[in-house]
């Protein structure tokens, strides 16, 4: 793999996403708040996207081509759709490397979200 | 209040929505845990929804009637509308008494979701 392959994508890179918030029973969203987590829900809200992100987060090494995950029973340009979304979200990062692009979790981003949902705090 | 007044919505309990899943570093969703996270995450997907979720789960005592969390920027049928989203999602639960149905995030549903998203377990 040379140099020249790396990043042709944008990549969106953990921390690109600055996540929020309080746990929701700390008090009330604000407007800007719930827009941006809203987001980041409605990126979890299709079931083909949540077992393509389940695949990414579950893979050995913590990242997945598109290779390893496209069999969830849609075509390749929709699972292309979904993993753009996904990484459109901030909930995926992304990185060329050779013929693929490789995708990880983002995990400042979903520890965000699962501290937002966390009733205990 | 008469005991007449009591539960003249279909009330949802907490653990009429049974949660799952383990976390999605564990594994890859089955399509039917997909089909059902997916569909709380929707629930969640809204922004006027969100910050409707977040006034009930951070109202004093934990409960919340439409009255006190109707100031949105949005109508009352819409507040009502939303709320009833969430119900069905199984977010939230609902018990009429008197002349306002109250409402309390459903504990379980809403740990299986923070749960799912835990990327240290």
């Amino acid at each position: 793999m040379s140099n020249s392959e790396v990043a042709e994508l944008p990549v969106v890179r953990d921390g690109d996403v600055v996540p929020c918030c309080p746990p929701i029973t700390a008090g009330e969203l604000s407007r800007a708040d719930a827009e941006k987590m809203a987001a980041m829900f409605k990126a979890l809200s299709d079931p083909v996207r949540l077992r393509l992100f389940s695949k990414v987060a579950s893979h050995p090494g913590g990242e997945a081509c598109v290779c390893d995950i496209a069999d969830v029973g849609v075509s390749q340009p929709t699972v292309s759709h979904h993993l753009k979304k996904l990484r459109e979200a901030g909930l995926l990062t992304s990185e060329r490397r050779g013929t693929w692009v490789y995708y990880r979790v983002a995990p400042s981003v979903v520890a965000a979200m699962a501290a937002m949902l966390d009733l205990r705090a």
